[in-house]
């Protein structure tokens, strides 16, 4: 079930087959995933999304491929994106993860949500030395 | 501000002066953070907290610390924890983490969580290739 | 799957069909959706919930029935519950909800968790010139 | 408090100063807020945040700028960004929300983010009249 | 801070004093806490809220108040609510919660979120046993 | 779908035969509920996250059963996790909650909910009288 109708033939858009050629070059493969098929049904979101995903996860850069992928899994399991976790638990795959560093990552994710509520339920302070924008504050002598 | 009143002298008691103990050998410093201040209301859920902390993020695994604390952090940012976000981010930059990597891992939680969103709202099926378990469905044939 | 057994003929109890005639009433269609059925297991929050979306949703107010739909929906996207996305997805278009704006609709969506998440990983002090309860906060000369 | 220092000089940038000169010219005032004063740690993540927020939020379109701000403040209540509510209430009001209309925008967010709840804990079924991709689904004869 | 300006003295609006009359009845002091102040800017919403408040959580019910205020507290955690912890931290302190009490809870609050995050990870399917409602499902012969 | 696969004799390996035995001795049943299926992917999660679930829900505290199981439901609807709504609603319904209580629950989830959004949107400060913790804020004479 979805909220829009995707096309039969999304690519008679010739902006919704650049988008869709790019993709399967990009990866290397012919599979274009669900994601992108109902994204097509505006081709500006289309485009402006998937250039941002290319960028943001597919140009190399100062994090490696699988800490990446990892960071992006860690953040769809807490917003509770169920096609997310799905799709970024295949690409980590895709990209190495073993099932020992699954397992290790989940304890993670399972350890910092628990830790997150006791500290949001005990509302701890800040310790200072965290702090660096001490002039930001104001009520200081 | 804070939901518990911590002890002027928490480590009267003799479990949780164990626990700060532990917390200082392991970390190599003489700083014991508010997080665990806080928890020393109650010895039992400081000692168990701590433990865990201490195996899932301070025994070597499969995935390399400056990794781990990224996950560690990606989630306390999604869950909105102002403390841990702060404490995790401190971390971070203590296991190398540098301003580089600070900015891309920023532009991947973002970019996750906007196409986090954009799944839940269009309510994208999940492509059956993802799909590990089948035999668990029911409905095929 | 659902978590209450909803009643093969709700209808049977007086006070639930009064609340079915007036939401077929005040939508002007014989189609109940399940919702309604689900929360007719218990007729005093049924009675109650109805109430209040007649109220808030129904009557004529200073924001438009397709911008309090899209306040609706956006609410019902981050918190990430699929059945309100569906339902309201389908009132916004109801209410003359296009593509175009559908589209953009999404793009802020979007957006706004993308910063939300940049604001919080930074966690950005709030200018004074936002602060309207001066008075309130205690640390002033 | 925040996790990254912001410059006392940011504009000693050029890429800085020129994002932030847009801002004052998009927005028609002298005043930068503290979101892009901290941003602007990292001049790359700064240029594509505003040039999204700019594209987004300023550019004429087919929601109203009203309606605009009032899901994108919607959104930021629910992510629990305190940054982001200050300003975007402020941005709403400077758009020409009406206490009444700020009233009245609580009152959906409020009921949206209950009856979210309900759905949730009840686990409604999909109205099957609200699926627009019986296609994608399988389990159909 | 707060996104609207508490009026200084509220109760010179006839409906604003015989809320807060009722909220020092029915709670047997003379305080009337930070919510209530800044929800007088909108009579109507204050009436609204604080009847839902009074019916809620000072009727007597099936559930005894206690309980109550700790499922109250549960929800006002994971929505990451700051004010609302501190109050209804205090609140359950009132009905009797003592310290031991607020460990349990914590270490509930916390196993939950943790157990949640795998199962959301996992993406594990619902056993058919739990389903209440299968004449729903449609994929059943 | 999940995103691991169950092994089709998951007791072939002794230690998860040993946590489920012990989870079928505990709960008195010859049922082992999906999540655990899945959690056996990696013994070591499996063992841990079980013990940890037998020591809060199922050892004698100072909260009855009843309690802690709606606290568990409550956290379980708000992190939005379906797997976990319908797992413990089933046992809150084993372990007596009656139809009566599970409405009055819901309303209290739902108000609550309604209640951290408005306190979140008008950004209410914390009266001074819920401070525990006076000694941490460094900004009083």
């Amino acid at each position: 079930m979805s909220t829009v109708r995707p096309h039969p033939d999304p690519e008679h858009d010739p902006r919704v087959k650049a988008v869709f050629d790019d993709i399967r070059a990009t990866r290397n493969t012919a599979f274009v995933n669900a994601m992108w098929q109902h994204l097509a049904f505006d081709p500006d979101l289309l485009e402006r999304t998937w250039a941002e995903v290319k960028r943001v996860m597919a140009t190399p850069g100062t994090l490696d491929p699988l800490t990446r992928e990892l960071v992006y899994l860690a953040v769809s399991i807490v917003n509770g994106c169920s096609y997310c976790v799905h799709s970024h638990t295949a690409a980590a795959r895709a990209k190495g993860m073993t099932s020992a560093q699954h397992a290790e990552f989940l304890s993670i994710v399972a350890l910092a949500s628990k830790t997150n509520q006791l500290a949001t339920a005990l509302q701890v302070p800040v310790d200072p030395v965290f702090d660096l924008s001490a002039a930001s504050e104001g009520c200081r002598p």
